[in-house]
């Protein structure tokens, strides 16, 4: 065995696909979102737009959400200095998990370290605390949930993408007494689609499921409050485990479930991923709250990023560019191939200081390749006068299609 | 399926065995580590030592690292929007990688969020990457290494802990050719006791196998720059792949891995914990990158460290208390039973102001619960002196075993 060899072949596979990722190297400044540095690799500085931010309201930036980090740390220090059990728990932690608890009106939160741990770490350990569990499994559901599909151990089927009538069937098939647990997304992050949650939540009242709904998109963004797509169709108390990120609308980082006491006391209790590992920067956890609390009734921002998106979507339309169908603030523009993909991003970094990242395999099916715009409140009608035009001449350029 | 019993039940199981965790609710004060204000659940504040940090050193209260974060803060923001590839990566987080290549003397370095995911991702993905693979794990290994053993989804052995012989057995009953990994750590938490490194290079050279070592409890305490136990011995180029968190004696949160460029750019292709999860706040990646810069020079607070252990371990042995054999900084008591460990833990908090957390199962084997205690250079002799006699008053009153 040629270590080497297999290391570098298998970067190679990843070359040949075009899809071998460079970084590109940021560096925003804070106030003047969605501008920002970027550093070329050969060390020039250039100012670009950054159009593909997840945090989509700007909220990292917000003065009480940086105030509140450099508060934390002034007063308790840098990190945590434990796991959760072992000296890692504060104020902040409490305090954070109540006022999630309280976002999505559930009994109950528990704080991960990401959003992708809190999915591969709950839904693993539901695996383990109900035995015999069924997971049925979005056919478009996130990496993180895929990978807590896998470490359940137990048996699981993965239904087409929102398609309640084949979730049924394969519902249907199974021992009605049987455990199980139907995990789904509510905003899809790469297509801009929506989870049909009420329909998934009949089924699983019909069929004795657990329904489990990762909001990661929809947090901050959707709902009187920002609950997420739950609250804004009324349905909190129908999905048993909401399951969140602080690091996209909320600006921040870090991860979360919300369900009632009796649930998230047995995931705390039971998860590795909860359980072994330093528990959230002290900063990070009081940022957040501040950022969660902010948007429960800031929804004036909520509304002038919902007008960002379809004002984006619509000009994307006007001038013939192929913007795929979303029903939310996600704006994404079908290319179908990585390489060219690949070409139009950096073209439009090199030569238009726009900077949007080519989304490839495995963030998206092969052949589906595409430009993914997150436009937020900070984006102005001259930054989107200026992506037109810088889109029609590397569409042009590049020979792109023009329908997705 | 009655979904709330299960879950009920999933929990009393944990207090049937007596090792129902109650967090802490811990408040730090920067600058007076490692005092901190505990409050109790009936809201109650009180002045406690803190006995069982990770912040080995108190880097998290050392300014340069705090005013390093509020400094990012203020450039940048909170959080970084976005995953390492999409919008995610700063120059904060390409310095950090640098320095902490540069500290383990390897081409590369790759942060992960934790040092959880830092270790379930690589080795997951390794066994993806290298088709075949067989791993040999250390039997005390860290339930990160455990669950990324787990996913890879490969043959695996199980060796007696720091058993070579045993390694070596298990070695040559495989082809020469498999590709093989063995991932083992070097400070083991809960014991105190080291790896063999250099044995089981010497093995790994021998049956052409790749060597993963955590050194999570030893990055920033052993060797001339932080580098380890493998910088102390010498043996930085012998090791494959090192694993390291930024969460313990660097004070703040994240974790690593540095190795050559094939191995780390293969992971940062391939790994889902890498691809799929907003990258580590740029505040974060400058306080760890602040604290392991002021680590590589300043070996005086490793020199106070280790005779802090040291001392500490002589009191112990000196009051005839059950201290385990420790090599390192680690200072654990045996109690050997789940329900006394938490009484003698709760006595030291309610009665003595000592904070230090039972240490119980999953953490350790059952029947080997304990206490276990992290002296820091900030830990004085005043509070030594307080410390023993408080385990005199509880041992005696517990009647708990004087042996280990
Ligand atoms: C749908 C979905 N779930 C979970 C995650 C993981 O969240 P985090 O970035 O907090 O790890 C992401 C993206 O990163 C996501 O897109
Ligand atoms: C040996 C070992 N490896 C890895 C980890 C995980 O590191 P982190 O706390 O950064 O997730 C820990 C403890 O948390 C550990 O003890």
């Amino acid at each position: 065995m040629d270590y080497q060899d297999a290391f570098k072949s298998a970067v190679a596979r990843v070359r040949a696909e075009g899809r071998y990722r460079v970084f590109a190297n940021l560096r925003r400044y804070r106030g003047e979102f969605p501008r920002a540095r970027w550093r070329t690799e050969d060390g020039d500085v250039r100012d670009v737009t950054v159009w593909c931010s997840n945090d989509y309201l700007g909220m990292g930036q917000k003065p009480c959400v940086t105030e509140s980090m450099k508060g934390a740390i002034d007063d308790v220090g840098a990190g945590a200095g434990g796991t959760r059990n072992i000296s890692g728990t504060t104020n902040y932690h409490v305090e954070l998990e109540r006022s999630l608890a309280d976002l999505h009106q559930k009994q109950s939160a528990l704080l991960f370290t990401s959003g992708y741990i809190a999915n591969e770490a709950t839904i693993a350990t539901l695996g383990k605390i109900l035995p015999g569990l069924i997971i049925y499994s979005d056919a478009l559901n996130h990496a993180s949930m895929i990978e807590g599909v896998r470490g359940a151990k137990c048996e699981k089927h993965v239904f087409r993408h929102n398609d309640v009538e084949h979730l049924e069937e394969l519902l249907r098939a199974a021992p009605l007494d049987a455990p199980k647990l139907i995990a789904f997304e509510s905003v899809y992050s790469m297509d801009g689609d929506i989870g049909p949650i009420e329909a998934i939540c009949d089924l699983a009242n019909k069929y004795n499921a657990l329904t489990y709904l990762d909001e990661v998109h929809a947090v901050g963004l959707y709902g009187l409050r920002g609950g997420g797509i739950a609250e804004r169709e009324g349905l909190l108390d129908r999905v048993d485990i909401i399951e969140g990120t602080l690091g996209k609308a909320f600006g921040v980082m870090g991860g979360y479930i919300a369900a009632d006491a009796n649930i998230v006391d047995a995931i705390r209790s039971w998860a590795p991923g909860f359980i072994f590992t330093t528990s959230l920067a002290p900063a990070l956890a009081a940022g957040a709250r501040a950022s969660v609390e902010y948007l429960k009734s800031a929804h004036y921002l909520r509304e002038q990023h919902q007008e960002r998106a379809k004002t984006l979507m619509q000009r994307m339309r006007d001038a013939d560019l192929p913007v795929m169908d979303s029903e939310t603030h996600i704006v994404p523009l079908w290319v179908g191939d990585p390489v060219l993909c690949k070409r139009l991003s950096d073209a439009l970094l090199d030569d238009h200081d726009i900077y949007v990242q080519p989304i490839n395999y495995p963030t998206v099916p092969r052949g589906s390749e595409r430009l993914r715009f997150t436009p937020s409140p900070a984006h102005d009608d001259e930054m989107f006068d200026q992506l037109i035009e810088a889109l029609q001449e590397v569409w042009v350029r590049f020979k792109a299609r023009r329908t997705a």
